[in-house]
C-alpha cells in the first residue's frame, strides 16, 4: 500500500481511506481518491486479505463440520446451497469431513478456529440429535439437518412431521389407507425422521378413524427393502398403500409389488419421501416428500450471517413432488366429471 | 505472544523461538523452554495462524475450484476424496462452486488468490477437456477429471480407454459380443468420456474380428435411455449385448429390456459406467466399470502437494464392480466342470 500511496502521491492514510472505500466519510477529494485508484491499476495492487483479517478480526471465512455430508449422494445438496448463499454474500465456505469420527471433529473445529472462520455450520447427513462440540461454542453456529439436546443452538431441519401429515392424508384423500402399511425403520441412535414421520401420520389417520396396519422392518437400503416387502406379500399381507421411509426402500417396494404381478398404483398406491432422482427414475416415478437439502444449506447460512439471529429450530417445509403413483380422487374425480 | 513472554519471564524472541519449535537450534535453556509452554497452556495461548501466513505465506488451505462436483449426486466424492487426503496433510480444502458461469469462475479464483491459498484444484463433474482461467497458473494448479488443451498442467484422470478395453473384452470372453450395442451419446463440447471408451472397446473387438453393431442415441439419463432402448426392440433389433455408457442409461435400459420380456443376462448381457451406488441395486446387479472418483480426488491433493510435481497426466484404473448382467464363459465352464 505504500508502494500505491507514493504512486499516487498522497499519504499512507489516505490511500488507506480509499482502499476501505471511506474517502467520502474522511472527505478526501474526488481528485486524490481518482489518483488512488489509478495507482491500484497501474500497479497491480492487490490487498493482502489475511493482513486485513488482523485489522478486522473477519475472514468472511464459514467453516462446515459435517459427518458425511459431502460423501452423500443427495445430501451434498446442503453442501452446495450453503456454498452458494455464502457466496451470495461474499464468504466462503471451508469443509471439514469428519466421518463421525469424534477426535478428528474436535481437531477439525479447533483448527478452524485457529484460522479464524467468522462461524460454523454443523450438519449431519440424516436428521440426528447431537451433542456439538465444546469448541463450538466459543463462535457463532446454525446447526443443519440436526438439533442438539438442550435446543439451545439456532437449527435448520426439514418438516418431517408436517411430511408425515402430508404422506397420511394423501393416502386418505386417495382412499388408500385402510390397510397402509409403513416400510423401513431406522433404529440409529439419535435418528429423528423415523419417529417424526409416523408422529404426523398418527395425527392425520387419528382424525380419519384408522390407524398404520403394520411396518415393514427393514434398513433404508433398496435390497433389504425388496427382501423384506416380497417375504410380506408372500406371506399373505394385502396392503393398499406402502408409506417407504426412503426414494431407496421405495425402489426395493416396486421391485417386490411388480414381481409380485401387482400394479403401482392400481393394486397398491406408494407415497415415499426424499425426492431424489431416483424418485423420477423409477416406473411409475414415485410420488416422494422432498428433503428441501439445498435450501436449508442456504437457510442456514443466512441465520448464521444475521446479527440477530435467536436459537430457533426453524423447520424447512417438505414439498411432495409430482409422481404417478397413487391412485385416487385425481383419477376418480376425472372419471366422476366424464360421466356427469 | 507478549502476554505469554510476560508470564514466563522470558524475552519476546525466547517466545517465539519456543512457539516455533526453534528452541533447540536457538540454545533456549530447557528451563525457559518450559515456563513458555507453562505459560501456554496457563493462559490458553493459541498462536494466529492469518498473522503466522503472513511471515510463511503458506496457509495450509487448498483451494477446489468446480462446476457441479459437490451438487453432483456422485461426483461429490472427488471432492471428500480431496478434503480427507488434505486433511490427511495438515491442509484444508475452500469450495468454489461455479455451477459453470465463467465470470463466477474468474471472482472465485481471485478471491481465492486473495486469500492465499497454497494452490488449486480445478475439477469438472464429467471428464472435459477445459480452458482454464489464466490468474489459476499463478500458483500451483492440478486438474482433476479434465484436462486443459494444450496438455501444460497435471492432471488425474479416469482411464477411460482402459475401460472401453475392460466392457469389450468382458463381452467378447462371454461371447456375447456379436450384437454389440452401445446406448448413450455425450455430445457436450468438450466431452471425453463417451469418445475415449468407444476408442478403448475398438482397439478390443478389432481384435477379436467384430465391431460394435450400433449405437442407441440418447442422453446419459433413465427415461431418456428407457425410450430409445424401448423404441429398438419394438422396431426388431435383436442385441446379444448393450454396453450402457452409465449407471443412469442401464437403469432405463434394464426397465425397456425386461418390460419386452427378454431376461438379463439370459437374453441379452449388459455392461455399464459408473459404479455408483445405482449399480448395486438394480436386479439382477449390473457389471459397472468405476470411476474412481475418491481416489482420483485423493491423488489429485497428493500431487498438488508435491513440490516435485511434472505436468502429467495420470490416468488412475477403473475396476469392473461384481455385476451379476453378464452371461458367459464362468457360467459355461461350471457347467463343463459339473459335466466332465
Amino acid at each position: 500500500m505504500a508502494d500505491v500511496a507514493a504512486s499516487a502521491g498522497v499519504s499512507l492514510t489516505t490511500a488507506s481511506y480509499v482502499l476501505n472505500d471511506r474517502a467520502r466519510e474522511m472527505r478526501i477529494s474526488d481528485d486524490a481518491e481518482q489518483r488512488v485508484r489509478d495507482a491500484v491499476t497501474r500497479l497491480s495492487y492487490r490487498p493482502n486479505r489475511n493482513a486485513r483479517s488482523l485489522r478486522t478480526s473477519r475472514t468472511a471465512t464459514l467453516g462446515v463440520i459435517s459427518d458425511h455430508v459431502a460423501s452423500g449422494s443427495y445430501s451434498s445438496l446442503m453442501l452446495s446451497g450453503a456454498a452458494a448463499a455464502a457466496r451470495a454474500r461474499h464468504h466462503l465456505v471451508v469443509i471439514g469431513e469428519t466421518e463421525g469420527d469424534r477426535q478428528l471433529e474436535r481437531d477439525l473445529v479447533e483448527e478452524l478456529i485457529d484460522r479464524q472462520v467468522d462461524g460454523f455450520l454443523y450438519a449431519t447427513r440424516t436428521l440426528l440429535e447431537v451433542d456439538v462440540p465444546d469448541a463450538l461454542r466459543t463462535l457463532p453456529v446454525v446447526l443443519l439437518n440436526c438439533v442438539d439436546r438442550e435446543r439451545r443452538l439456532p437449527s435448520v431441519v426439514p418438516d418431517e412431521v408436517g411430511a408425515g401429515r402430508l404422506a397420511a392424508s394423501t393416502l386418505v384423500t386417495a382412499g388408500r389407507a385402510d390397510a397402509l402399511f409403513v416400510v423401513g425403520e431406522d433404529a440409529t441412535p439419535g435418528a429423528l425422521a423415523d419417529g417424526l414421520r409416523r408422529q404426523g401420520m398418527a395425527q392425520v389417520l387419528g382424525q380419519a378413524g384408522v390407524e398404520v396396519a403394520g411396518t415393514l422392518r427393514c434398513r433404508w437400503d433398496v435390497r433389504e427393502a425388496f427382501a423384506t416387502v416380497k417375504g410380506s406379500l408372500a406371506a399373505g399381507t394385502r396392503p393398499t398403500s406402502f408409506v417407504c421411509l426412503n426414494d431407496r426402500v421405495a425402489m426395493g417396494t416396486y421391485q417386490a409389488v411388480q414381481e409380485a404381478g401387482l400394479w403401482i398404483p392400481a393394486d397398491v398406491s406408494i407415497v415415499s419421501f426424499d425426492g431424489s432422482e431416483l424418485a423420477g427414475w423409477l416406473q411409475p416415478r414415485v410420488s416422494s416428500i422432498a428433503l428441501p437439502f439445498n435450501d436449508m444449506g442456504a437457510r442456514a447460512v443466512d441465520i448464521l450471517l444475521d446479527p440477530d439471529r435467536v436459537p430457533d429450530v426453524v423447520h424447512v417445509p417438505m414439498p411432495m413432488l409430482d409422481g404417478e403413483s397413487v391412485a385416487g380422487s385425481h383419477a376418480r374425480r376425472s372419471r366422476h366429471l366424464s360421466t356427469s
